[in-house]
């Protein structure tokens, strides 16, 4: 069967990439994508497949059914674009200004949409159930995940499998990894209320500057006295604003960051901890100090079984030369939601450009070796469809 | 002999009176002074005494000789405005938008213009030379006393004194002190090079956050253990800037702060000790850090001799009801460089308004007493007069 | 084969159990195990298995040839113990004040003696050739492993095995891991000389307990800000020692700690790290600050491919009901430079009583369930069996 | 009258050294200077003059009074020595081990002995009385000034006198100070009970060093941060005590130190800024901090208008060539306990040995030039007699 598929597959890779190209030159932001999917929308029902818009936002969903009874398989595909200028020099540059696909969503977007069609048309030969999933709204917190899953789209669904598109990982390599493979991206903001006054007046004062600091510095010690060494956690300060005269001393100060973490224990100890650290350096200083901790998405947590499986279905797919195991991310993706619901696995598509320089995604030059969708649609597929022989 | 002065200048307060009120509608910007500086100029011009212009800037320096040999006494006001919108709800308010008289200057110079004149009046009977230094652009570093001393205005002079209406002092009152009156106020700017980079990746930067607070840790132990605690230091940060997204660890962070200090040798020391720190810090952290400090006026230091000098002779003024001892102030004036050439000694005039609310100095709704500026002349008249009789 | 192997052991057991209660009863402290040698020489001695004593130290090695040519492998087991009194209540108690088998060496030495005697007798029908390294000094540095490999203990090994009963992991089970199972446990000094003086003039002093406490802050930034999030590092300084009357400001100050790396390069960046910290700590005080830093044990590396073969092993080892990855352990091993050498494994065998409360290694109750030495015994003899069948 | 008292004074210098000598070489410590106390009860008893015994401990007052009714004149003289080894090379040597008079005590009581004969002698001419204050236990808190108070030694009494031979000050000048003239000096200790535990394991402990050096970090800014830069307020951790091996974090970390001030107001704001440190420091560490702060002696603080009494009396000293105002010391002095109830003054009599190398109180070779007793006895002596001719 999978022979037929890669076939098919190989097939409709120009199809891909003028789909792709298409997408990459009409960008649209997070929850704005009303253009995008309609194109995925149309495309579907041009070829009478079902499907279903509007779903928990701008989300698209369609279903193809197999002639005989099986497993629900899901495959996820997200199409939100960046607030990014792009800066290539191709053809298939956007036309959108200050807006741009420097993720690869358009990729994946046009990967999904040629893997679906590739198998409605096999559809005869096949058992189970194929659910397309085209998410809005990754790049941007709480993401599209979330209200989709409220909206049913896992609604009967076995098992679901999703890839991203990786430049900064050799064409034709795989990644996959049991357990955490991407980060939990939390935020926080401090706000630290002093008294400020004349700089030659420290004792009528209570210091912003100082106290910010010994509270950069009390977080700091979290990380290196409260997690466990083997476990993973990342603190970091972005910024420090006190904007005052050089002769004032500050009144307040205002500090915002990020907080990495891969286990939901870690990450629940972390914002508790660093709440106690705020806490007690205003009570040392005697001053007010807000904290508020803004949870991003939760690690994406691979589970074994899956991910197992999926490394045995790209050894099947033969684009693909490297089988690697990834290092955990520190970046974030919502594809966190579909796995605290259904078992699955999310892995990284090697997509480095092979006659080109590389750059890192949310570059203003950011592109991918377009070929690379092909592996991830054939590997997706073949996922899809051996999973309906696990037991 | 001081019985006529004072009788004289008691006739002169409606003019000075007048004078301060022309000056406090039309104020000027330090080194801008030049229609004030015509107008002193012109105040002698007319009575027939010399007087130079154009000494070391937008000064002024007018000289009266006594009719016998004696002492060559100076006497000195500042006849700057500051950048400040006039808030005051009175006829004399100041007519120039952003500009105001926020620290007394006008009755300094309307004190000093009238004392000129009765000094002329007297001069028959008195023995020595009285020289008049009015002084432009004591508000903005590097000041104008500097060019003025350059420029000759303490040639042959023996003693100086001078005095600083203050609006936070009880009317009828006069401050003293020997030694240090006055605080040498310096500044620093440190720019904190490191290495940005993701907030995730924090191995891959040199994070200039934390390496910032680090630095005003270690720059606030300078005070507590290299100073020695019976003198008087401070070390103030006033703005910390590192103004980055979220997630971004910053890749440099600006600090900016002032140094007050009283003697020479602890000054040397806070800028010597300021910059090990800075070179220690940035070994540390392997980083780069740059360190700027300049120094504003040094401190006041009053002379012994002439401090119990004025003491005596402020009790020989009638309208004086308290002479007492003040606190070191850690505020900064140019005054300092007076008397770092000649004798002398710098005084408070006590001018807090009798029937209305004070407010501090550089403060929108300032104002002062305007009897005080009368007490003001009188001292520093019966200083110049009694002086003659010393050794 | 590994039927008549297990069989066999079966029977050995008892013999097993009472190697190692004699040991427990006469245990040798680290460098000075002469007895302990000289017993197991004389094990294999009577047993006419050839066997050379005094390698590299206290170390013995024995070997034994199979019938037919194939690939050399080595089983290590350890036989020093440790200066802890013996405060267990059993007739086997440690008859040696102070001494004590408290890690579980005894029961090495018992099984892979008794393993040694089982592959002798059944030599005819294996290829191959079977070293027994029996290791004296691994509880303290530098440890034996280094000299009985210079002394050749490893020559013409082609893998090595060897393995650590577990008093806190289950009886029955085996944990492996791929990569760093243990920890590279290195030890640091440092010493402040500040300058001492009266607490009332900190000014004529460096404050060495100031300084101390700047350098412990600097230091704990390392983890946090220089180490891969994803990569694992601790830095502890267990003492702080600046012994003073209190009115008296510390002259010097002692700090000593440790470091846990897994891998050498964040161990090299540590230690590199933790000088440049020191060095620019002391620029920042202006005093002296020595840095002395002792490498211990590398981190245990365990190769992936033996690593894989031996859980494949560990399933037809009929004792073994769990078979766990385990997470990296922080505590150091000198068996890491056997691994440094040639191919091969260490892993847990799980050994906590099953009738009694477990106690940590290191206690002074520690005790292991004695047939975990059984299975211990079949896996490594299964795997140094099997070994002959790979490519 | 005061040159009789001056002439019978000199005539009286060679006993002075006499009994300074004996009391040289049998020093003893504070509160067990039973025969110092004997020999000063017996020096009055033979004169006749009127003593008790036994004042507030080992106290000893003797009372003179004059012919004709006046003021009641205190003069206070410590007695007791201290816990060093004497280590100069001089006849009069201690003769008790390990006890010696290293402050100048010796020199207070023989001056004052000397001077109350001469007083007792001239008796019939003077108007008042005179009370001859001999303390036992400066050297240590809580002293014997409060206890020999309580115990009525200044019943009646309208002004003190107090003087301290100073080594380090030239001979034949005297220091005076209006104000605080020697600090209050307190003791703290301050125990942080965290969570011991392995150091490779941090987040199972609270550690102690760490939770120790943010203390001091936090500690250290109440000088720079909290106190009005013109007052002056010492902080000084003396010791830091965390004794652990290497690789253990530490459970607990004890540290002590001396905070000196000048005010009352800045010595409570100390106080009360450090335990709010330390519940802070507690609370963001989430750990126990015990803090005890035990006052010392409070500052001495001298009138103003007994101090410049005392300024004018010594103008009439002939041996007296120099009359300074002192700076600050931060030491401390129980005299402070006279001072709240009585007026009068403490100044610092100057001592240091014209033909040889000074040596600080407190040091092992500490000696005084002793005729500076007599300057000492000259300067109290012509105080009590003038003192009758104030107001």
């Amino acid at each position: 069967m999978n022979e037929q598929l890669f076939e098919k597959l190989d097939l409709a890779y120009e199809d891909m990439v003028v789909i792709r190209r298409h997408l990459h030159m009409h960008p649209e932001l997070s929850f704005k994508e009303v253009k995008t999917a309609q194109y995925i929308h149309d495309f579907y029902a041009n070829l009478g497949i079902e499907v279903q818009s509007g779903v928990g936002g701008n989300g698209v969903v369609a279903r193809v059914k197999g002639a005989r009874p099986g497993k629900t398989v899901a495959l996820r595909a997200d199409f939100d674009a960046l607030p990014i200028q792009d800066e290539k020099d191709v053809p298939y540059k956007s036309t959108v200004p200050g807006v741009m696909h420097a993720c690869g969503h358009d990729g994946h977007t046009a990967a999904l949409l040629q893997l679906a069609k590739v198998i409605f048309d096999l559809r005869e030969d096949l058992a189970g159930e194929y659910v397309f999933i085209h998410q809005h709204a990754e790049e941007f917190a709480p993401g599209g995940a979330i209200s989709m899953i409220e909206d049913g789209c896992l609604d009967g669904v076995d098992v679901i499998f999703g890839t991203h598109l990786w430049s900064l990982t050799p064409y034709s390599s795989i990644e996959y990894r049991t357990g955490p493979i991407m980060a939990a991206a939390d935020r926080f903001e401090i706000t630290i209320q002093g008294a400020g006054g004349h700089g030659a007046a420290p004792h009528q004062t209570k210091d912003a500057v100082v106290i910010g600091a010994q509270l950069v510095m009390n977080l700091q010690q979290l990380v290196s006295r409260r997690v466990d060494p083997i476990e993973s956690a990342v603190l970091s300060i972005g910024s420090f604003m006190a904007d005052n005269a050089f002769n004032v001393i500050a009144d307040s100060a205002k500090l915002g960051g990020t907080v990495r973490t891969f286990s939901p224990e870690i990450r629940d100890l972390m914002e508790q901890e660093m709440r106690r650290v705020v806490e007690g350096t205003a009570l040392t200083n005697d001053c007010t100090i807000t904290f508020n901790y803004f949870r991003g998405y939760p690690a994406v947590v691979n589970h074994q079984k899956e991910t197992e499986f999926l490394q045995q279905v790209a050894k099947t797919v033969p684009d693909i030369s490297a089988i690697v195991e990834s290092k955990p991310q520190m970046g974030g993706e919502d594809f966190a939601y579909y796995l605290e619901k259904v078992p699955g696995t999310f892995f990284f598509t090697g997509a480095q450009p092979v006659d080109a320089a590389p750059f890192p995604h949310h570059h203003p030059k950011f592109d991918f070796e377009e070929r690379a969708m092909l592996i991830a649609a054939k590997t997706l597929g073949a996922a899809a469809l051996d999973y309906q022989k696990t037991e």
